[in-house]
C-alpha cells in the first residue's frame, strides 16, 4: 500500500487518485494521522493537477460521509434544494424556499453566512425577530415534513471534512479550484438528503465566476458530479454585472424577498426567483414545462399560499410570522443619507463588488468569520440600470444608526453607479441553463 | 502590503516573488505567523511554478540567515568546503577534508546523517572510538584554525528555517524541486563562514538524480546560486551507477577512507577523492592547474602529512588517533557471511540502490531520522565492473553480528550483481566539470 506521502506525489505527477486512496486520505485526514500541512500540499497539487469527475465524486462523497447525512425519507415528494455560488443583493432563497413549497415541493436547505463582499442567507434571515437557524437535524426534518420547508446553517455533523479543508483553502491559495469547489458545495448539499439539485452559478463583477465561460465550465463540472453522484442537477448561469434587486443588507433584503412573496418587488428578483423555481417544479416533478411552472408559481404567490408557507417556516423556526404581512416588524435603521448623483444622463451600470463590499464596511457583511454583522445597515439603491438620472437626484440611500457612519462611503457608493450619456443595453438575468 | 496568503497566490499563479517577499514568509514562519500549512502549501507552488535565480538566492540568504553564521575570519586562507548530493559507499569527504588541510587549505565542514539508501558522513565518522561530531561553534572554529579542518553535525543554531522546511518537505511530497534542494544545500554550507565549495552532484541509480540532464541542471544551479551569493562554486558530475569504493556499512566505510590516506584502497574512490580535492586546491589557491594539484595530493598522502592531519583532527575532536595506523581498533563485526555467485561471467553491474537499500536493512541506515545506526554492520564488495567471476566465488561479504541476520538480504545483494558473458564499458568517474 502505498504512503499518505506517496498519494501527494502520485497527484503532484499528473496521476489519478482511486477512490480508495481518496477515501484514505480523507479518513487520515479525519483520524489526524494526515497533519493539515500534507492535506494542503496536496490541495495545491490538486489546483494544479485537476480531478477528473470520478475523483471529484469520490471527494464528494469521502467528505459527505464524514459527518451525517439527513433522512428525509418520511417526507413525501421529490426533495429540491437550490444553491447560488453567491452574488450581491441575492436574497432568492429567502422567498424560493417557500414559494416552491408552497407548490409541493419539498424544499430542505442548508445555507451559509455571508463572507468577503456577498451576503449569506442565514444573516438574512436571523433579521427576523426570534428566527432561529440553529436547529438540530430532527427538528429540521420534522419542519420539512409539517411545513414544506426550513432554512438552517451547517452543523458541526454536516460534513465536518468539507468545513477543515474548506477553512485550509481558505488560508493556503487553493479556493480557486473547480473540483474543490464542486465537492465542497455538493458534500453540503448532498447531506441535506434531497433528490434533485437546482444551481444558480453567478456571473460577472459581483459573482465569484467573472466571465461566462468560467461559470459555464463550473456549472457543467457541478451538473456532471452531482448525476455522476445520483442526484438530478441542472444549473442556470444568471447575470451578476449589477446587484440582484434593490436592497443590499440583511433586513432590506429580507424585506424585499418577502415583498416577492407578496406579488411585488424588482423585476430582476421576481425573473430570478421565478427561473430558479421553474427548474425546482421540473425536478420535483409538479410541473412538466417551463411554462407550466411559471404559471403554477404564479398562481400560488397570488392566491396567497407562499406567504402563508413563509408564515408557517417563520414560526417553526421561533421568529414573528407577522413580519411577513407587516414588514415595518422587521428591524430598520433609524437614518437613511441620500447618495446624489454629481451629473445626469442613464445608469449604464452599478458595480456589484463596489457596492458589496460597501455594504461590508458599513457593518452589514464581514471580512472575517468570527465577526457580527449589524441587521439593519445596508444600501437601497434607487435607481437601476436604464433609468435617467437628473445630477442631485439619489441614486441610493444608506441605511444607518448614524449619519456619520455614511460617510466612509458615501463617495464609493457615489462611483459605484456610471451615467451614461445615453442607456446601454442591460444583460438578460439568466444566461444559460446546464443540465438534461 | 500584500497578505501572506497573496503572497502563496503569487507564486502559484507564476508571479516572482521579491526579496522582501521571501525575507517576509521566513521570518512570518519563524515568529508563527505563516502556519506550517501555509508554508507547505507554498512548497508545493513552489513544485510547479519554480524559482528564479534572484528567488533562489534570497531564499538561501533567508535561510543562512535564520540562525548563526560562523566567522571564521580569524582562519588564514581560502576556506574551501565540498558537499556531496549522496551516494552509495560515498565516504570521500572522510579522507578529503584532512588530504586537502594537509595541502594548505582550511576546510570547515558541517555534515549530515544518513537517511534512506544513502550513508552520511557522520555516522561514519562515530564508528572511530570516541570521535564527537557534536560540537559547538567555538570548538569547531578553534579545530579549523589548529588543525586545518573539523567536521561536524548541524547544530539546532545553523539554519534552523532550512531544518524546519526541510522536515516539511520530506511529509509534503515537495523534495524534488530545483530551487529548494538548491536553497536547502545552500544555506546549510554558506553558515560555515566559507569563501568556496566544491559540489560533487552524484548520477545514477544510487543517486538522487538519476539521470545526467537531471544532475547537470541541478549542479548548474547550484554553481549560479551560489555565485550569486558571493561565494566561488565549481560542480563535478560522477558516476553513482553502482557503490563507490569496496565498502557500505559506517566502520567498513571509514576504514577504506583511512586506506586513501595511505596511498591504497580502491581506484574509484581514489580518484573520487583526487578530482574533487584538485578543484578545492585550485578554489583555495595553493594550485593553479588540476595536474599540480594532484600532484600535490598525491605528495601530500606519500609524506604522510594527510595521515597525520587525520590523527590531529581524531585527537582534537576526542577520538583515538591510533586508528589512523592501526584500522584494527576500528569496530569490526563478529561474522562475515558470503554471497557466492550463482554462475560465472563479467561482472556487467552492481546496482547501488539495492546495495544501499540492503545495507539499510541490516542496520548500517536507518529509514527515519530517529533510528539508531550499527557501525559494524555492512556490505564488502569483493568485485568490481569488468572482473572475472566463478560460479560459486564470493561476489561480496555481509558483516553481520549473527550469521542468521545475513538471511534476510543474501539473494538481494546476490541480485544486485549483474553478471554477463561478456565485459561491459565502466563509465567514467567524473562525467563533467561546471563551473569556471
Amino acid at each position: 500500500m502505498q504512503t499518505l506521502v506517496e498519494l501527494i506525489a502520485k497527484k503532484r505527477d499528473g496521476g489519478r487518485l482511486s477512490d480508495e486512496d481518496i477515501q484514505r486520505v480523507i479518513g487520515a485526514l479525519e483520524a489526524g494521522e494526515l497533519a493539515d500541512y500534507q492535506m494542503s500540499a496536496l490541495l495545491m497539487a490538486i489546483f494544479f493537477r485537476g480531478m477528473d469527475d470520478a475523483e471529484t465524486v469520490a471527494l464528494t462523497k469521502a467528505m459527505l460521509h464524514s459527518g451525517d447525512v439527513l433522512d428525509l425519507s418520511a417526507v413525501l415528494g421529490v426533495k429540491v434544494d437550490k444553491h447560488s455560488t453567491g452574488g450581491v443583493g441575492d436574497k432568492v432563497s429567502i422567498c424560493l424556499a417557500p414559494l416552491v413549497a408552497a407548490c409541493g415541493v419539498p424544499v430542505p436547505m442548508v445555507s451559509g453566512r455571508g463572507l468577503g463582499h456577498t451576503g449569506g442567507t442565514l444573516d438574512k434571515l436571523e433579521a427576523i425577530p426570534g428566527f432561529s437557524v440553529h436547529l438540530d437535524t430532527e427538528a429540521f426534518q420534522r419542519i420539512v415534513a409539517d411545513v414544506g420547508t426550513c432554512m438552517i446553517g451547517q452543523t458541526s455533523r454536516i460534513a465536518p471534512a468539507d468545513k477543515r479543508i474548506y477553512a485550509l483553502r481558505d488560508v493556503t491559495a487553493t479556493v480557486e479550484s473547480i473540483p474543490l469547489i464542486v465537492a465542497s458545495i455538493l458534500s453540503k448539499k448532498l447531506a441535506e438528503g434531497i433528490d434533485a439539485l437546482v444551481l444558480d452559478v453567478k456571473v460577472g463583477r459581483g459573482a465569484f465566476m467573472k466571465t461566462e465561460a468560467d461559470a459555464r465550465t463550473l456549472a457543467e463540472a457541478l451538473v456532471r458530479v452531482g448525476t455522476a453522484a445520483g442526484k438530478q442537477v441542472t444549473a442556470l448561469l444568471t447575470d451578476m454585472s449589477a446587484p440582484l434587486g434593490r436592497t443590499v443588507g440583511n433586513a432590506l433584503e429580507t424585506r424585499e424577498a418577502i415583498e416577492v412573496l407578496h406579488g411585488r418587488g424588482p423585476a430582476d428578483l421576481i425573473e430570478c426567483t421565478l427561473a430558479l423555481g421553474a427548474e425546482m417544479l421540473r425536478l420535483g416533478r409538479v410541473s412538466t414545462t417551463d411554462a407550466d411552472a411559471r404559471a403554477m408559481l404564479q398562481q400560488t404567490i397570488e392566491s396567497g399560499k407562499a406567504a402563508r408557507t413563509m408564515e408557517r417556516m417563520i414560526e417553526a423556526q421561533g421568529g414573528d410570522p407577522r413580519v411577513v404581512t407587516d414588514l415595518d416588524l422587521l428591524p430598520s435603521a433609524p437614518v437613511k443619507v441620500a447618495v446624489l448623483a454629481a451629473h445626469g444622463g442613464f445608469i449604464t451600470g452599478i458595480d456589484p463588488l463596489e457596492i458589496g463590499l460597501s455594504a461590508v464596511a458599513m457593518g452589514a457583511g464581514r471580512t472575517r468569520a468570527d465577526q457580527e454583522v449589524d441587521p439593519v445597515v445596508g444600501i437601497e439603491l434607487e435607481v437601476t440600470r436604464g433609468d435617467a438620472i437628473e445630477a442631485g437626484a439619489p441614486l441610493a440611500y444608506l441605511h444607518v444608526r448614524h449619519a456619520r457612519d455614511a460617510e466612509a462611503v458615501l463617495a464609493r457608493v457615489r462611483d459605484a453607479f456610471q451615467i451614461g450619456a445615453e442607456a446601454a443595453p442591460i444583460p438578460a438575468l439568466v444566461l444559460a441553463r446546464i443540465g438534461a
